[in-house]
């Protein structure tokens, strides 16, 4: 017991949709048995710790005696930008929770398909035509990473299994595990080298609207754009001018400015535009919940916790 | 000089395309350059080796000399069916060639693609419907590769890399490289096992026709059929009738029968299958020269030559 006797640890769970916060529930109390685990019902409340994404508008006013909130999600912009959210709150959020290896597989089939220029092949059976296009060696496809954290780094890896050349773009010029990394001062040069562009970076105020009319300018003619990180690194309409002016090829988006994407949103229906409903990378209660119980244990024993939000950098 | 002076060596080639063809001479010159390398242009000729693939009906009657053919494609059945080809003349096959690189590739965009449910994502763009379908653990979606050779292995690396239980069925039972290899008196399991069941297999007598209306009535339910080796694996209409009765969720085929595939062919037009002109993986003439000039010169000094053919297994 890491508790002080005679008092219960006490554990708030919140995420949007009653049947995953079951699942939750269930998972974060297997791994902590000597706590309470409860899921946030709308009333007032005491917890030790809260676990989710997306709290309600009122939460933090109602739930009391938190020591700290561990986001759900890895990307963090839903709890920096809550109304609510006290300023002194330590936040730490998963760092793969199964998502790495998903969002590797999502990037490598939109990768493979825009390689092995499967539109052009859906298009030809479509058309009954039998027509053999020709080979680009992987290693003329450039893959730029705008993003290397946990997530980014699993994805590279996966891809240059490949044989694909992978750079990437942060905030800081490096090398890092055998990876060109181009700071703030070369990402012009990152945006000109990448043939596929994929987003992969939090949502921040020195990231947001990155993907714009200028760094697309900057890209590949008939390149490709992923996108399994937020909507709002994108400037949708500009995305949409770019592709529409043959400078991409088309994008893969899983997420959006506003989600779920609303009706008669031009994505929905443009044909160089792949769309999935922010499914690339599911958080998976198991996997996660067993990390997030870690890292609460170590708070409790006053161990370093690693993916501790910075709030000057803004994840 | 690996041939006695005052004699030349001499190489011809016979692929399909011209085009082809002249890459094939340029890229074998280079690497035995003490050899005359010439495209068969349909006359007499004489010839110490051949390289290529498909050679024309009357090729083994004009072009003699011959002490071994070399052959571009890894399956050789275009070779073993061949009238005129000589009982006692041997053969060797390209054992890479950069193609297991891209097989593995092609294999992974299609698992992928039904692993990510995104037949369903794609209709649901179509539709205007946003909607998270579940997630399957990868665990439970059992890779049946049929055929485990220098390809089939390749494949399966890049698949389990991505955590997809892989197992194989070959001529017989053992395990190899870790993965559980069922022979011929297992082969009910293994199709019982496969929910993608990809086939890398040479096309023999064996083989022929593996994939008909009985193994596929073993199949999981809405399970899927990759096809990467020859068209005459598959019984062709067994196949489009499992898909009707709902026991295959559809197909990717890149190889046929008859190729290339005859207009009216229901594979065109059918919702489940997905075609692509046998492109999956195109035998690279620089790499792939590299090797068969180094089977050459094995040859020549008199030792092993690896991916020899034996007439009696047919591969």
């Amino acid at each position: 017991m890491l508790y002080p006797s005679g008092m219960r640890l006490r554990i708030a769970i919140t995420v949007p949709y009653a049947d995953y916060a079951r699942q939750w529930r269930d998972e974060v109390a297997a791994q902590l048995p000597e706590a309470e685990v409860f899921i946030d019902d709308g009333e007032r409340a005491v917890a030790d710790y809260a676990i989710g994404w997306k709290p309600p508008p009122d939460f933090f006013e109602r739930v009391t005696g938190l020591r700290a909130f561990l986001s759900a999600a890895a990307g963090v912009d839903h709890l920096l930008g809550h109304p609510g959210m006290p300023a002194d709150l330590p936040i730490a959020r998963i760092e793969d929770g199964g998502m790495g290896a998903q969002m590797a597989e999502y990037c490598c089939a939109e990768l493979f398909r825009y390689a092995q220029r499967r539109g052009q092949y859906e298009e030809q059976q479509a058309q009954g035509i039998w027509k053999q296009r020709g080979y680009t060696p992987r290693s003329e496809i450039t893959v730029g990473l705008f993003g290397i954290g946990v997530l980014g780094q699993r994805v590279a890896t996966a891809i240059r299994a490949f044989g694909y050349p992978v750079i990437a773009a942060a905030g800081s010029s490096r090398v890092e595990d055998g990876i060109e990394v181009l700071g703030p001062e070369r990402h012009d040069e990152f945006f000109a080298r990448s043939r596929v562009l994929i987003l992969i970076a939090p949502l921040t105020e020195a990231t947001r609207g990155v993907v714009n009319r200028d760094t697309l300018a900057k890209m590949p003619r008939k390149s490709w754009l992923i996108n399994v990180a937020r909507g709002g690194l994108v400037v949708e309409p500009d995305l949409v001018a770019a592709i529409d002016e043959g400078r991409l090829l088309g994008a893969s988006l899983d997420v959006f400015e506003t989600e779920p994407l609303p009706a008669g949103h031009p994505f929905w229906t443009h044909p160089g535009v792949r769309i999935t409903p922010h499914v690339a990378a599911i958080t998976l209660p198991d996997e996660a919940a067993a990390q997030l119980a870690a890292k609460i244990r170590q708070w409790m024993a006053g161990e370093p916790v690693s993916g501790q939000v910075r709030r000057n950098r803004g994840y």
